[in-house]
């Protein structure tokens, strides 16, 4: 990323980053479209793993899912859920992720499971649905955005949290 | 694009397509960071040009503006307002692409900010700032959800309308 004009991360974005990301029941993705050379988008359900890296719950035969299966380098905007004011004064991280589908079994799987259904009990319309699985998308660079002119830079360091401060219901 | 499962747009479908974008104020676009061969994801305002056809107003510091400088093929997130819904479940149009920056001086540019500030009055705030300019974001192909498993592929004679058809107030 172009890094010019960006302020230093502190411990009170590093938090933000955090909150952002313990908040969320869906992000955009971006891919790239390798075939067409053009990136494509899609909103899907993410929420922030254990230790804080945001993981994604994709259904096998979306655009995005076979596109990510060929080219794991993606890209990831949260933001938070829409208030009262205009969302672009709102703060919003963009990160850019490699990709990884998780295993479907084993008690890491049945946690992930318990912990997700917790967090979003309607995602259970589609989470037993066949064909859906876990990716991780591990963060590689990052920016945050905490207001017009308010750049951050965020690295995998500022958002992965050791299982312990994990606040989610388990 | 990979085009299973998709289903047969029709007037209703391209209606909607309209309708979501006439009533915009930002989007999320993405742009390819060749450098490093991820996509970059950033919320920029965005509204519909006379046409139909999206229209940016980007500033010419922000990292996905210089990225977009070097690599015009980019995609474009449009989605309904915030509602009463989950955002999984709302309408929304994810498009491909190809960016070109128009010229800032003359009738036509004159014609496009009176329409911008008339369809988004708060936009003065950035809009008088210097450094920003209009972009075309031409669809060259393009996919709406209307809802869950509800896919149709939209192409740019879906959404480029006459501009008598323009119900902006210019």
């Amino acid at each position: 990323m172009v890094q010019d004009f960006i302020q230093q991360t502190d411990d009170r974005t590093r938090q933000l980053t955090r909150d952002l990301l313990r908040q969320i029941h869906h992000a955009v993705l971006s891919v790239i479209d390798e075939a067409h050379g053009y990136p494509y988008l899609a909103r899907i359900a993410c929420q922030a793993d254990e230790d804080g890296i945001p993981l994604a719950f994709l259904s096998e035969i979306a655009v995005h899912t076979r596109l990510l299966e060929s080219q794991p380098k993606a890209a990831l905007l949260i933001e938070a859920p829409p208030g009262r004011g205009e969302a672009m004064a709102q703060a919003r991280l963009s990160l850019q992720v490699v990709a990884r589908r998780l295993p479907d079994h084993g008690p890491a799987h049945a946690a992930r499971l318990a912990s997700w259904l917790a967090h979003n009990p309607k995602s259970r319309a589609y989470a037993e649905l066949p064909g859906f699985h876990f990716w991780r998308l591990e963060p590689h660079a990052g920016l945050l955005n905490a207001g017009f002119g308010q750049a951050y830079r965020i690295g995998p360091g500022d958002i992965r949290t050791p299982p312990a401060d994990h606040v989610r219901g388990r």
